[in-house]
């Protein structure tokens, strides 16, 4: 496949860009990847995705689709062969989706509470996201991964946020390993995966990126 | 399949709720209906859905699937060969995915703003829900259904709010039909299936809940 048909309209710190270029990684496909600077959006974002005008964006032979998940969802259903990513039987894909579910209202609305909202809601969103991390350690269990011995959909929805990590522990002063060992086992295992270090963002440019942010907004840090 | 197999935890004026029965009256399938009060909710939804402790739950051979959206999917994915919900190409696919979302966000989240909110917020909410069902009436354009000539997945997420537009009016003072008269009529057509028709509350009935609901909270009317 020549790269001009598929596009993914992307920038470098997002946790949901990233899951999808771990799910077009694992089914090792080529794309052209498109940086957006999300402060001056593209005439191209903002065709492709009118109503959100959010990346990740994948776009192919020039249709859009958007929305982290449903992408992950799009690719999964396309190159089915290669590495499958949601289950096959219908009530452990039930599962994995309210789990990669989960992940959205629990660790992704939960830590933008935490890198881009005031700091008294922090404490609250503090309690909420170790609460979160907590409940997916208890679904994870002693398997390897969230699906059992394969990496997969909820590792997808899941792993870009341990690169954030860094960032939500710097600004709440706790360590998520003290709280969910088992987890940040399971995201080391995840990260030595290809698929995933060579897609996601480097802790302390993520870190730089919201001092920045914040001192931008002129939130404390 | 015996009436025990198939339990639906569910409250009769939810519209999440509505959208696994309207599935499930699709696919003829019969199952046991329990109400529950969500003031007082039951051990089995508690056991059920730990996480959210939220209605609806569908109970399958004694295993839950929660969250509406993926209530409907597991039907589809178990009863396939009966009135197929999602589409069957990938694109499609992602696409009834997006709009289904976008019915939680710009409806179910606006929607709730409106009906259990503070007056103060209400034009802003008022606003957002017009703005949310034109974009909606604008994307269903001349097709009888969202995904064409047949009942489906977008259809399901959606139509069960037609039954709260009735509150939406009186609470925020105008009717959706001035706005957006194509939807109204997609969703008389929808209201003519048996399946959706027996599956819908009554919307003075859902008002008249909603009347109690607001004085109960000392919220002005």
């Amino acid at each position: 496949m020549a790269d001009h048909e598929l596009i993914l309209l992307d920038e470098w710190l997002s946790m949901f860009g990233m899951r999808a270029r771990i799910a077009l990684a694992e089914k090792e496909i080529r794309y052209e990847y498109k940086e957006e600077d999300l402060t001056n959006k593209s005439q191209l974002l903002l065709e492709m995705n009118p109503i959100h005008k959010k990346i990740p964006v994948l776009i192919h032979h020039g249709k859009p689709i958007c929305e982290s998940i449903i992408i992950v969802e799009y690719i999964d259903e396309v190159w089915k062969e290669k590495a499958p990513l949601l289950p096959s039987e219908p009530y452990q894909r039930a599962q994995a989706r309210f789990w990669a579910d989960f992940v959205n209202k629990k660790v992704g609305d939960v830590g933008g509470r935490i890198w881009a909202g005031k700091r008294d809601g922090i404490e609250e969103a503090k309690k909420e996201l170790i609460e979160g991390l907590k409940e997916l350690e208890k679904v994870l269990g002693v398997k390897p991964y969230f699906g059992g011995d394969t990496f997969g959909f909820v590792d997808i929805a899941l792993i870009p946020f341990y690169t954030w990590f860094y960032t939500y522990e710097a600004l709440c002063k706790f360590k998520v390993e003290a709280e969910c060992p088992k987890l940040i086992a399971w995201a080391k295992r995840c990260k030595q995966r290809e698929s995933v270090s060579k897609s996601v963002a480097d802790e302390k440019e993520v870190y730089d990126f919201v001092v920045n942010y914040r001192k931008s907004f002129e939130l404390d840090l």
